[in-house]
């Protein structure tokens, strides 16, 4: 939809699961016709984007790979890199992957929640293969700048620990506290009535679509309860001064951190 | 500056401590005057606020209270409830206590973040005490619906035990995120460029003002802890699905809490 609008493309073929959703891509402006068959698109496609579940896209890596033409360029949207760019390494001689993740996620799924300016002003990483030609690296690179994205470039490895860091673990915190209320909600539902904007804020990633994060976690896993187990160690650490009564080692503890999320996040 | 807006109340008589405050708090609408001397100023109020952090809310208690009139109602604006309703029953006789807390927060403090529609829409916890008389209690009550909040009565002990899951939880697990991050970030700063809006919004509480916070955890502080250990027993269990690979058992799960925050937290 956003390259569309950019006037930066020629076609844009949608695959879709549904019948219904080849009508509805269409009436969105996000494609320029629709078909549930996968392998006839992407034989005359000259760009393919996968954006499933990461498992999902693994799988389409290795049934849709062999039907693509010398020279296309192979990308996707998958959250983490490792394993995509891992099958992308099995695709036939000639087809031109290359990884990307454009960092915008939202909680809502499905094409009702398509939004072309969900890229503008974000970071749009690209983890190119060393099968990559140049080439195919600058196109995957120019749809994301089209959009609006800001280009960097990650190893598969370093993304998905980063991401761990700054995306999964936030959304283990956001489901454990959900659960942590809930269990106290269960004898006194009041709990509910009190849960204001920090609340809201701080589970919101809980409300994300789970397939999708369940691939995620599921193909970062290593990553994943490393972070969990670091941020074990850190939120007892506040707990203990908290415990023991060190105010003084709270207090500076908490400033920092508060300078930490003020030079990194100002909003 | 709400009561002001809304024509509700007469002279508003603003307490402050830095001189240059007195003008910036005229000017920005919030008082008809203020002054730097609280004994003087409280002996001739109607009704007193007190809207400082917890421990200073409960010195001011003790060091103002001698001060008021016979029938001046005396609420706060603190986050925990127990320690300062505590401190409000050794006030001297005739004097009409009320706890309050306006489910309100944000992260930027002083005169200069004042926001008359903070409290719209939003949840007014009043909590009386034994000595409260009906009128003072409707007094403070009438304060939370002019500027448009909702009423609710919660004993002390039960408001704190419920804000300690909903807001001082969530804020440690803010700080908690950044220290991981923070960490990480040691070794690869990149991990901030790839921060998206998920982390920013899941440790946006890590910026709140420390000494407010602190004073929340000193004053609430088995309520908080016995929390913390609930979510770590929450997020464990969350791990260990992941660790061992219970794909079924995390999905039945991450649904389960997916629902349980879109039912309760529409967004």
């Amino acid at each position: 939809m956003a390259l569309r609008q950019a006037h930066a493309v020629g076609e844009v073929v949608g695959v879709v699961r549904r019948p219904e959703a080849v009508a509805e891509a269409i009436e969105m402006g996000a494609v320029d016709r629709a078909t549930m068959n996968g392998p006839a698109a992407v034989a005359e496609a000259d760009v393919v984007v996968l954006a499933t579940p990461v498992r999902t896209i693994i799988r389409q890596i290795a049934e849709l790979g062999p039907h693509m033409r010398p020279g296309t360029v192979l990308t996707d949207m998958g959250s983490t890199k490792r394993a995509i760019c891992q099958a992308m390494e099995a695709l036939p001689r000639g087809v031109q992957p290359v990884g990307s993740h454009p960092m915008c996620g939202k909680e809502r799924s499905g094409i009702a929640a398509a939004e072309p300016g969900l890229f503008r002003d974000r970071i749009w990483v690209v983890s190119p293969l060393d099968r990559s030609s140049p080439e195919a690296v600058q196109t995957v690179e120019a749809l994301g700048r089209i959009v609006g994205s800001r280009i960097i470039h990650l190893d598969p490895a370093r993304h998905d620990q980063l991401v761990a860091a700054v995306s999964h673990l936030p959304y283990l915190l956001s489901c454990g506290l959900v659960a942590t209320v809930d269990a106290l909600g269960q004898y006194d539902p009041e709990v509910w009535t009190v849960a204001a904007s920090g609340f809201r804020d701080t589970s919101r990633l809980a409300a994300s679509d789970v397939r999708m994060m369940l691939d995620i976690l599921l193909t970062n896993r290593e990553a994943v309860l490393a972070m969990v187990e670091r941020f074990e160690a850190d939120i007892r650490a506040l707990a203990d001064r908290l415990r023991h009564g060190d105010e003084a080692g709270l207090a500076v503890r908490l400033e920092q951190i508060r300078g930490i999320r003020q030079e990194h996040s100002p909003r």
